[in-house]
């Protein structure tokens, strides 16, 4: 199966979870129902959770079972988006080419709306059997916290002014964008019942993942890393993290086929 | 024992607690776990963990095991009046008497303080016997969603311009501070290990003395109810409530003393 039938069949598996897992929109108080929605189902291409089903089945697992665990991650996903497109943090009016969710609905219904999501993923991670609950619990709020996240968070705000240099900018990618990632490939690693040692493949594989994600980014928008390296250096790092990634993962054998295809098919976004 | 020693001494085991849980204020980056701190720390009551650890006490449970869960549910109140006192929200420079959050470390950390202050509430709540933990996760998402203080917040928010009228003013009171608290005693009953029957009176207990308690708050600050009612009418809604919350705990006997004694407490507090 080429990767890009993957990829589109879990996006739309995801969409039709995420859609059942949201109150309606008519539901009281109907605006914030709206604003969560309108968020969620704003064109995200849905990775994050296409990553932790892969890790799931790689392990063997029953990707249904990790449905309600792959929509929190996205809900988190959009969590950060809403508050990090506000005024006080980035203060952006648009996202993929739609306005931001507190250009459409106000700045206190976006906070909420946040809110609400990270809230919600919570509620959709205590689905699992417990005794994998409470480990995905403990692996995505240790990814969104002030030692992942939105840790990152901070440190990129506090460098916004200043050149942050390669050290405070490989914290940044580590945190803000390769905690989450490396968090969906350990959880889907937990829920597909992998051994102890696949399961912290995975994470590596996902940690490795991330920067060169946050990479291929920074080298679309000639920011961070490309500001750096330049755009050849930078995809380089890129395809280089990429490969290291992969090697994690040869301990799946066949089944980390699709992991690896779409680890490359990321690579190739700029392309 | 005087319920005022019993709150107190509760009081000093969640603070020693929290401290425990929360990152210390050196660890990088060292400006959001001050701002947590500083938030934790701004003098609360501790009212709500003091009301889960009777009613893990009421239903014959070790209230050391609640501990974790009592000082998730202070996070989460912490987060709510952090993005509260937001300038998009309420827009409030003190709060007991010291500078907001947000004055103290702009709004762009006091935003994401409170992300982490929800996030971290989750990883506490995990750390419960895994069964236990679920239905806390559970019971506290829903409490905090757009179904519980968040959906109160909205409702809030939207009737900020407008004279809300009383069905409005109940929806914003049983939601927005009602919740939480009602939450707070089912998990202490859950953890208790309560029968159902006794987890739903803790629960219904909760309900009322939540209302009562915003009313009293109403009073206090000359609005919501003591505009409607006056302040007499108000109080003696407060104490009607306070009643009604009472029977629901009688089934617990003489174990009821210490829950009975803190609703007591609770209407004295504007006299």
């Amino acid at each position: 199966m080429k990767i890009e039938i993957f990829i589109e069949n879990c996006r739309k598996k995801i969409d039709k979870a995420l859609d059942s897992y949201l109150p309606k929109e008519k539901e009281y108080p109907s605006v914030i129902h709206k604003a969560m929605r309108y968020s969620v189902f704003s064109g995200g291409k849905r990775i994050r959770p296409a990553l932790l089903l892969a890790a799931c089945q790689a392990a063997g697992g029953d990707v249904k079972k990790a449905m309600p665990a792959a929509c929190g991650i996205e809900l988190i996903h959009t969590f950060s988006l809403i508050h990090d497109d506000l005024p006080s943090m980035d203060d952006d009016d648009y996202r993929r080419g739609k306005l931001t969710c507190h250009k459409k609905y106000g700045e206190a219904i976006a906070l909420l709306a946040g809110d609400a999501l990270l809230n919600l993923s919570f509620q959709l991670f205590a689905k699992s059997d417990p005794k994998i609950a409470v480990r995905i619990i403990e692996t995505a709020s240790k990814a969104v916290g002030t030692r992942g996240m939105i840790g990152g968070q901070v440190v990129d705000i506090n460098s916004k002014e200043k050149d942050p240099g390669l050290p405070t900018l490989q914290y940044i990618n580590t945190h803000k964008t390769g905690a989450l990632i490396a968090a969906s490939l350990k959880i889907g690693g937990i829920i597909g019942g992998a051994s102890e040692n696949k399961i912290q493949r995975l994470q590596k594989y996902g940690e490795y993942l991330g920067v060169a994600f946050q990479i291929i980014d920074d080298v679309m928008d000639s920011q961070g890393y490309a500001e750096i390296f330049g755009d050849k250096g930078a995809m380089r790092e890129a395809a280089r993290l990429t490969q290291k990634a992969k090697k994690e993962i040869k301990v799946f054998g066949k089944k980390a086929e699709v992991l690896e295809g779409i680890s490359d098919h990321l690579l190739r976004r700029t392309i």
